[in-house]
């Protein structure tokens, strides 16, 4: 696989921050610590802590015992340590040569963190860096793009695998399973799923059950499994045994649905009007109360990210944005029906994986 | 198992928010989340937060299709919906009816999210909740010792379960997998571990490897499951095969470590005087280069949370604490040894579970 570029990515950074004049970005261990320096990691109670300065070179601060394991896991040498007496927070300060006018925090940063950094800097402007790292975060580069290509491929063969093995009697949570470890075979990574048979479809994102599968049933499956930590998140509606004409004319709806956001979605465009036009067919279809959710989402290293197809989001599509396309029809006592794609905006918009859906008899 | 009171825990909050002149407490999906509203969620890009106030009762503000699942799983009704195209923060505003001098922060609360609220309330004193929360969380109610003492149990049990599978030329990673399994037939919980040998346990927290067990082996073995959310944290060094004089020796002082450090958790006692006891032995006996980490750390729904036994740390020891007793000698290329028991301070400090850990030839 092509490589990521973690140096790349910090000298955007940096480059942002010079044009708003930010002094140093901080970032605590979160996906964005692991998307600019490789390594994820969880919170703890003891600092660990990202600094990028527009004065001086990358550096992490983290506590003296974990320096060799952090030096391993990152491509950066550069580890300011702290001892188990010490207070980080000073050490921290303490590392910064220059004068220090505007800090921007990791978004996911916390409150306590924040509040115990404005102790140490007391003059200095304190700024919300979530823009400068989702902006480039949205902008998938042919590395990220050929990761969620190759995870969308995995879900998909992982779906069809499992869909064999599906028999009257089985439960959404047993089929669940199936799911996951299907796609896990293919990706040799995490994976996660829901299921959800005939009425419970009719509630999106609803728990998995012990419901079972009768001899003709609806299956929704939303799944994905990753490649190198980056999503893929897939909808899938079927029809177990002999389908009925409802079933079909609505699924014809949503993939009509489905579609037209495909075409909608273009460099340029505000992500609303995605949303919109998928919207417009199914209410002009009648089913407009029944499609209850925004279209879709951005994704990339979190299921859900920017860019978001959302009603009140003017926000204009760019080249390598990848997004989910996922409209859906959901009536209650009924059944429910989503067909979620993920797509990636360029020149010519696509779908990053395509296959057959039409199971049924 | 007796209940849990959510009710009386927000009571407790309020008690020191009137003290302290707090109008609002505000806590998005975390741990604390849990602690004070029985759900536990995680955090999403939608906006769920929990909203104590001196004024009003209770509330918890959510996106209108999570409001069904919300009240499913806490015991409070009191739910404030926004939908897709709102923004979730002026929704919140537009709820509260006082006027609102200051509000705290959960300390895990995002500094995304505390930048919107600051919008929103731009003369308010925003300061961090950490101290009114962590005071209540340190102190475990009767109902919360029951199930640190279950999770204890749970988990020696199934470590003595996963010791008599162990042979040589088995990994550390499978026997890691041996102790997670065997744990959680006890708990039906989810369970971790730290599994090292010989040389390999000389490095506190190294990671688990494809190392092997010879039929003369050191045995670290550092796990926990869980009783309903609360955890245990256990060590266990023991010797497979015919145990060397070097090792008993060394195993020795660390239990003598262990004991004396148990004896010095009194109530009223600094947390740091808890750490320096055992410290001491570990010196006196010529080996204190070799103790490199804090003695130990609070316990409950987090597997580190306060008190911590470290330097520098003089807060108070009170009844109802429950910390880890873990001091270890680590002598690089040959082995570690560390013993690590779970503490109740009290009238009477005692441990949560006892073992007979001799099980050596």
């Amino acid at each position: 696989m092509k490589q990521l570029d973690f140096g790349r990515r910090q000298s955007i950074i940096v480059e942002d921050m010079n044009e708003s004049e930010i002094d140093l970005f901080l970032i605590t261990p979160s996906i964005d610590f692991g998307y600019l320096f490789k390594a994820f990691m969880s919170m703890s109670e003891r600092l660990i802590c990202g600094i990028l300065s527009i004065h001086d070179d990358a550096q992490i601060i983290a506590p003296s015992f974990e320096k060799e394991n952090i030096q391993n896991r990152t491509p950066f040498d550069d580890v300011i340590t702290w001892n188990e007496e010490e207070d980080p927070f000073a050490v921290l300060k303490e590392s910064i040569n220059n004068n220090v006018k505007k800090i921007a925090l990791e978004p996911t940063m916390s409150f306590e963190i924040y509040t115990k950094l404005k102790k140490q800097f007391p003059e200095t402007e304190f700024v919300d860096g979530s823009s400068i790292i989702r902006k480039q975060r949205s902008i998938k580069t042919e590395a990220e793009i050929e990761r969620l290509e190759k995870a969308g491929k995995y879900t998909v063969e992982g779906m069809m695998n499992a869909l064999e093995l599906l028999k009257p009697g089985l439960s959404e949570l047993e089929v669940l399973k199936l799911v996951q470890k299907e796609m896990t075979i293919q990706s040799g990574e995490p994976s996660w799923a829901l299921v959800q048979f005939d009425e419970n479809s009719a509630v999106p994102h609803g728990p998995p059950s012990t419901r079972k599968m009768k001899e003709n049933s609806v299956v929704l499956i939303d799944a994905g499994t990753m490649c190198d930590n980056y999503f893929a998140d897939i909808t899938l509606t079927t029809f177990y045994g002999n389908v009925t004409d409802e079933f079909l004319k609505v699924y014809e709806i949503v993939q009509e649905a489905n579609d037209t956001a495909l075409d909608a979605s273009k460099v340029g465009v505000p992500c609303e009007e995605v949303d919109f036009a998928a919207r417009k067919v199914i209410d002009e279809a009648g089913y407009g109360k029944y499609f209850t959710h925004r279209l879709g989402h951005g994704l990339g290293l979190e299921v859900h990210e920017e860019p978001y197809m959302v009603k009140g989001n003017k926000r204009k599509l760019v080249k390598g944005n990848v997004h989910t396309d996922e409209p859906g029809i959901y009536m209650p006592d009924k059944f429910g029906i989503r067909i979620e794609d993920d797509i990636l905006v360029g020149d010519k918009t696509k779908r990053l994986v395509t296959f057959d859906r039409h199971l049924w008899k």
